[in-house]
């Protein structure tokens, strides 16, 4: 009876327990956590990151190469459609697919060779007997080169034209070129001819023209591009990744981005556009690029002028026929409007589907393009399947949504980015946390090379350590990159040195200079004590294939793998991280950086009375923007933000992401169309530095009534930094 | 025994269930509710209006007025130090006081008459005998008038000058007024004298100037003033609230808002200038503004031209020795940059800091200001006492931030407001969720009146039934308001008609159109079918004095109250709603009412063929946002926001706070300083519609090669009005 009684008063007791658990657990419902409180806090998985990184295949990225580049696809052309095809396949797939694909179309203005009446270059006697033809079409070596859609080498946005005239040797036709040789030569009625490099392709042309040139030819040099080898006997492809002799580097000759007859605009069908003579920043007189071999028999036999070329056998390819004979341009290109598609894709956020990583490559190239720029969809296409593969397993679904852009008609002029940016501009300014990049994977298989914002310097850092470097055992991408390139920072020691994207080589361009976006561009690239090489010898030619590719720039596509892995893991960080992973105070430090290097300290020198103070407002500036960056980068180490409502993370994450909004100036460069991030515009200044003030500074030196836009830029500078500082304060 | 036995059961089981149910809630710690999460779900209380309405109080706002109508206090003078003062004093007040207040400095180009050489009107004979002399001041009828301090009348920016002629009579001084003066009088060398009214005040010398007419003069005319009364025996102040015979309207003749030398820059010492002769929009000529009773001398006298004045005492005042006489103006105004000061207070939000609501009204005033500014800024005052007590007594703090500001120079071109905006343009850009301006709180104690963002519009409405409409018994201020002035929206049913913030009569101009802030200004005004004063009779006069505004605005300051209360409701409800209170709907009904107001439909009448299809995408744009619209709405319904991640409501309020940025381009209106806001932008288009489009609609009908314009700003507007439409939509 005792036992039964203690049983009883044990069972009743835990009865009792359990009651007061239940009831303390579910009963006060007040203070019972909801679901969410845990999904809110949730920061990245290491663990997945892990899964990533070994999913990633070089073997998959191969094959997408291949499948991506079959044929020719040139921006709207039946190849070009093909991907599209291809992309909505895989970004469709429901096992490897993303939440949805799209297109979206552009109608954008082009410039292409009339396939009926190609392009020609002769050189006449005065009877107009042609002595000697070049090349319409670059040499085969692989049946690649033989599909009937490789487009003829061509500069897009050449007028079309028939100038004829004496052949003169213009260098790089940089101003200072035409300016020399204007001095012992008449340039009016006569054809130049120039080696690209040095400026840009269609500044060899308008650089011509006010000297009364009427035509441009332009090759790439074996100096240049092949450390000098010329022979296809057993130097050049397919013996070697070098340029044959008859590779003709194509492009586009237009100098700003976006479609050029709808400033502003995202170009629909019906969207106003501006007449095509108002256009600037094209080539005014015709200009048509040619093989080495063509162009060293022209200037060998017949240029005028400065002729310290160093051709090594120039007396070889002398042609004593051809001597003061004319050369004459046949340029038939002509200008249509076009649809042009990007294809989008999304896996959509579970916490923050309002907030955008967005991950970005074009699909067109000039010819086959398999590095330019197949190389880096092969690689968005194998970043997408083994993501893709884990959204659909559900497994994984980032924080933030992830957006994949395969842009149109870049090749051209950026173009399809830039539209996309002018559609959506309001939503991605409001919503984007950064922009990747990934144009050309892999230049060559030696190092990494990453530019960007500073703020994303250490996510890169951190997962370029996480991935192993090519070929090479037992070291990180890091490590290896660090031995290639490196400088020491003030804050961080000795780091991998990051560049900056102040120019428009890719399609960041729009993201950075028009909507102030924290963007960063990465690739494998060149050993330079092995090559001197201005870009992979095969660029914008007939000979960037698949087979190219797989023998000379990345056999295995280790390197491919590599950029793969780095990209993605910065991807997924962006995304899934609690805390948006961009630090503001390695910000600080380029900020620094800059106005050590601007010449504001010097301003007395030449400066008129009243400016020679206003230049403090500038140091200031920097100096608030630095101790704003120091008391966030506090609030976050003091912070337990997993802890915390999310609406102090989201705080924090806001000031992260709209830190390079602040940045933007839509007035500071009227001249430079669509640059408003007056940090990172474009500048004639040969150094890092603040560009619109270091311009102002340039043109001070010649002109005394200039200093006034000396102050105006320093005005502009320091109120925008001021205003990031803002940004990064909490003050009211 | 047994009893002794039940009680030790009880006691025992008491303990257990009391340690069970502290197990279940402390020790089961996953799932127990952080502190926060109740605190980010709260709501606005209604409980705390109810008693924010009753704690505000007429006789404190009377006596705000007192004290700061003391003494005039004209922009940088003693007079405005001394209200600065009181500002901070007020503000910093450790019991009624905000969390923070301060100053704020800008150094900005003003313009004032010389007190040593007082302006001077004269008619002389040909000998330059002085045969009649205007007033230099306002004839004194209290004290106030004797004020040393008292500017004499004049017209900011008018510039110094000497000129002598005939006088001709230009009625309103619009373009099309000295048109057809033009026709019948040579105007080259004369003075034109014109009265206030049709055409901006700066606009009547820069509209002559071409003409060659040398000099201006303005004055208020009875007739658009005064009801036609003008007697100061008993008819006019200090017997009613009408002008005095003597009285002068100062005011700004500058056409653009924010300082002049600084545009787009925040006016610091350091700032870059522009030389002052690039500044347009000012007069070219010498103005001057005179009072009616030496108006109708001169013109009865002396004025050429269309006498087809309503001046029933002509005869009377005509006086023949000035007969055939020139006008002289003596003009001795100077510029000058002077430190201006805005003051600023804060009260700090509890959840979401970083969010704003921005409340202002001007400070300065051009003499003692009794009605402009001081009866919005005695509102203000009262507003900030109760609040901040409130926040004292720690009974209350809004979810997100509060910031009051009371601008600076405002009578001279919005510059304190504007300079604000320039300098603080990103954060406010990014985190302002409405700004509210109440300037003259009372024109008139009959009606509410309210000019705003249509998305404010409900919430006006809720702030407008729950407040006592003053001096009717059971009317509420809504009710009252439906009387005076409706519409029949068709959502809605007959509503009060909310004016749209098309101009730039008020500090919201730069809230409005350079950052595209969500905007409203309320007042109380005229019962219309009493009065056809253009604007309260003595406005920017010496007679606006506490005496005027206590006898003769509004007696016992209830409308005062209604003001407040009104604002301060909507105050409250917009910082400390959990769902931001802005109706995009609402916004969608205004955009269809300017589609039907625009000739979007008739574009074929005279249209070029390729722009006869053009109109298609901006009416597809208005579906889109009134899609986008229904289906935001439809989410905020069906969800239970209060008990969801607080993310989804931040990211709700975040599309709504952001929906007027969406509608921003900086360079859709080349032409109008910080005009960006592509739909509530100034217009020549006497109806609401699309401004730019109305703009060039009017151009295209006298100029066939303007048609491309609206080509342009129909494309501007539909890709401005999708791009609103994403902001309120999910989708990626």
């Amino acid at each position: 009876r005792m036992i039964k009684q203690v049983l009883i008063g044990v069972l009743c007791g835990a009865a009792v327990l359990t009651a007061g658990i239940l009831i303390g657990h579910f009963g006060i419902t007040m203070s019972s956590a909801p679901s969410w409180v845990k999904d809110v806090a949730k920061d990245v998985d290491e663990s997945l990151i892990e899964k990533f990184l070994s999913e990633v295949d070089n073997i998959q990225i191969q094959e997408n190469l291949r499948s991506l580049t079959k044929v020719p696809h040139m921006a709207t052309t039946a190849g070009d459609e093909q991907t599209v095809q291809l992309m909505l396949k895989r970004w469709q797939d429901p096992e490897t697919g993303l939440d949805q694909a799209w297109r979206e179309e552009f109608m954008v203005y082009l410039s292409f060779p009339d396939p009926k009446k190609p392009n020609k270059v002769t050189v006449g006697d005065p009877s107009d007997e042609v002595l000697y033809t070049a090349r319409e079409k670059e040499k085969t070596y692989t049946s690649d080169q033989d599909d009937p859609e490789v487009v003829q080498p061509y500069a897009a946005y050449s007028p079309a034209g028939h100038p004829k005239g004496k052949l003169v040797y213009a260098n790089q036709g940089k101003p200072s070129d035409y300016q020399l040789l204007n001095n012992t030569v008449d340039l009016r009625g006569t054809i130049a001819i120039t080696r690209y490099g040095g400026a840009g392709r269609g500044a060899k042309a308008i650089n011509a023209a006010p000297y009364g040139v009427i035509g441009v030819l332009v090759y790439t040099d074996p100096l240049d591009i092949n450390d000098g080898l010329m022979s296809d006997i057993n130097e050049t492809y397919p013996h070697s990744w070098y340029m044959p002799p008859s590779g003709v580097e194509r492009g586009s000759f237009n100098g700003q981005f976006g479609d050029m007859l709808t400033p502003y605009l995202a170009a629909k069908e019906e969207t106003y556009r501006i007449p095509a003579e108002n256009i600037t920043g094209i080539p005014p007189i015709p200009i048509q690029p040619i093989g080495f071999e063509d162009a060293y028999r022209l200037i060998c036999s017949i240029a005028l002028g400065n002729l310290f070329v160093s051709i090594p056998c120039c007396f070889i390819l002398l042609n004593l026929n051809l001597f003061s004979s004319d050369v004459k341009l046949d340029i038939f290109n002509y200008e249509e409007k076009k649809n042009s598609s990007n294809v989008m894709g999304v896996i959509k956020g579970s916490v923050e589907p309002d907030r955008y990583v967005i991950y970005g490559n074009h699909r067109d190239s000039w010819v086959h393009g398999a590095i330019d720029p197949s190389s880096g969809t092969s690689v968005m296409l194998e970043l997408t399947r083994v993501l893709g593969k884990m959204v659909k397993q559900g497994k994984w679904r980032p924080r933030r949504s992830i957006i994949f852009g395969s842009w149109g008609a870049e090749e051209f002029g950026l173009i399809g980015s830039a539209e996309y940016t002018e559609q959506y501009f309001t939503k991605l300014s409001e919503r984007t946390v950064a922009y990747i990049n990934v144009d050309i994977a892999v230049f060559a298989n030696a190092t990494l090379r990453a530019s960007g914002m500073p703020s994303l310097q250490k996510i890169i850092f951190k997962a370029a350590k996480q991935v192993d470097a090519p070929g090479l055992d037992s070291t990180s991408v890091y490590d290896n990159w660090i031995q290639y390139s490196n400088r020491t920072s003030q804050a961080n020691g000795l780091i991998p040195n990051v560049g900056y994207l102040s120019g428009a080589g890719s399609d960041y361009a729009a993201f950075v200079h028009y909507l102030g976006i924290t963007s960063m561009d990465i690739s494998y690239t060149y050993d330079r004590s092995k090559t001197n090489a201005r870009i992979y010898p095969a660029y914008h030619t007939a000979y960037d294939t698949f087979d190219y590719a797989s023998k000379f720039i990345d056999p295995g596509f280790v390197s491919h793998q590599a950029i793969a892995r780095t990209a993605g893991n910065v991807l997924i960080r962006l995304a899934d991280s609690l805390l948006v992973p961009l630090n503001c105070s390695d910000y600080a430090e380029t900020l620094e950086d800059y106005l050590n290097t601007a010449r504001v300290k010097s301003l007395p020198e030449g400066c008129t009375a009243d400016l020679c103070l206003v230049s403090e407002p500038l140091k200031r500036a920097v100096a608030s923007f630095r101790s704003a960056a120091t008391h966030l980068d506090q609030v976050i180490r003091s912070s337990d933000l997993a802890n915390e409502t999310p609406l102090t993370v989201r705080r924090i994450n806001d000031q992260l992401m709209l830190l390079d909004r602040a940045f933007l100036d839509p007035l500071a460069f009227p001249d430079k169309y669509a640059y408003r991030h007056v940090i990172w515009a474009s500048s004639s200044a040969g150094k890092p530095t603040f560009p619109g003030l270091a311009d102002a500074f340039a043109n001070a030196e010649s002109q005394s009534s200039a200093w006034d836009k000396v102050h105006y830029h320093l005005s502009v500078l320091s109120q925008a930094i001021e205003g990031a500082a803002h940004t990064l304060a909490d003050e009211h």
